[in-house]
């Protein structure tokens, strides 16, 4: 999916929501634990994204929650991706890996999730430089997504170190990155909770899309993220895992699910024509 | 596997060879290549393990290697691991994983290296800070190895940035990642490459064990890295992946690898005589 179609989705469904599939076994609803792992997780999942399907440009499942179920978890991830893009084929899909290593090894990630996978999109941490993303840049059609400044407490222990200039190392990895790819296959990872620093981000990637985690259960504002963040084109996916799909544990999970959604479309599609007029 | 048990085994061995298992399909001897993907790599692995195991004291399975083969990969990974600690019970083994995401998911993926798959200690990316990596410590009795300055290219582009005092990133991620564990269950990743670097890094963190890659085919000196990061309890794990695993790609693989480790723990047994006297 490129940069123009991911425009033209947010435009139809009036939304920049991505749903994150942090899938947890025993989070699940009660009812659903009565079947096996395997079946319950891929159970969940497809009831959430369908659930969820009209208010939604991106899914984001977080590899470790079903790497941590071992080989069936690996199982349910795969066809969850195979359920997305078949369904939903204008649907990004974002493996959330935060993977990274030296060329060789990063080039075996990146076969990992775009073409065995078949996502979209994966994240990346950027501590070890250039040679450990260009293996993912170099897949056509696929999006890498670099972590900058991330929407947990520990983003403060280095990500907000400053050079002998003031300038702060996320600004210096958001700078190098984006000379790395392009506003048609990289994206950033800013977290919510910093919205604030939306607006000194802009200034150096004024067109990317940025991948924005941390409204709801980590505490930050869809309003500040838009005021701060949004392009004329949008550029904005603003993701929300825990607050829409454990926003009921009972049979009506899915159906919760989707009307949380459906509200954090209602506020999006107001802050896409305040900002976008589209 | 705890402290004094990694210096005995050191001391036994008169080696501190890790041997790295970055098993590619692609790359083992053309006779393997017959058996089918998944026998060929456990096959290729246990050969390699049976014939190095006199002269290594650590084996590093290179996670991305096995994750790309899909869950035929993940099984080869838990069967290699789960030889090695049952044939070799007193060697370490290292998941080379580089994860680290917030703590909830960084929780995960420890539970998958540490409890699933038994791993003794598990790579991690320092970038996200304090609560990507806490999850990993909190489990007893194995080790948490934190990148500092890697072997690769990339490593210019963010660890050297210095701050207004003049200090690098990766020395402010040695000083700020020792505080949050001890030299029991904490190691850093410093690249062979980078020997000379490791005068400095002595100095902040004095007593931890380091796991070195880069000798080898990324060109590290072995005596460079005994000189400026050997302690009195040795305190390096050096790997070398390439230059021993595929060091033939003919019938004799095996052989030829168990010769390559053997030349390495000549080495070593006489850095060890020269700066640790055991």
């Amino acid at each position: 999916m490129n940069y123009s179609d991911l425009v033209k989705e947010i435009a139809k469904k009036q939304s920049f929501l991505c749903v994150g599939l942090d899938t947890d076994f025993n989070k699940l609803p009660p009812h659903l634990q009565q079947l096996d792992r395997q079946d319950a997780m891929l159970t969940f999942n497809k009831a959430i994204i369908d659930a969820t399907a009209p208010y939604a440009v991106a899914y984001k499942p977080n590899v470790a929650f079903y790497e941590s179920e071992g080989i069936d978890g690996w199982e349910v991830l795969r066809q969850t991706i195979e359920y997305i893009k078949e369904k939903y084929p204008d649907t990004l899909v974002i493996a959330d890996a935060k993977r990274g290593d030296i060329g060789n090894t990063s080039e075996r990630y990146a076969h990992t999730f775009f073409d065995q996978l078949n996502a979209d999109a994966v994240t990346v941490a950027p501590y070890m430089g250039h040679d450990s993303i260009s293996p993912f840049l170099k897949h056509e059609g696929k999006w890498t997504i670099i972590l900058a400044l991330t929407s947990n407490p520990g983003s403060c222990d280095f990500q907000f170190i400053t050079n002998e200039n003031g300038v702060p190392l996320f600004h210096h990895v958001l700078k190098t990155a984006a000379g790395w790819g392009n506003k048609e296959n990289t994206m950033f990872v800013v977290g919510a909770t910093q919205a604030c620093m939306l607006e000194g981000i802009r200034q150096i990637v004024p067109e990317h899309f940025l991948l924005v985690p941390g409204i709801g259960a980590q505490g930050g504002s869809l309003e500040d993220v838009a005021l701060y963040g949004m392009t004329e084109n949008c550029g904005l996916l603003v993701n929300s895992s825990r607050g829409i799909i454990y926003a009921s544990h009972e049979e009506d999970f899915a159906e919760v699910a989707g009307q949380k959604a459906a509200e954090l479309q209602k506020q999006m599609a107001e802050l896409l024509e305040e900002y976008c007029n589209f």
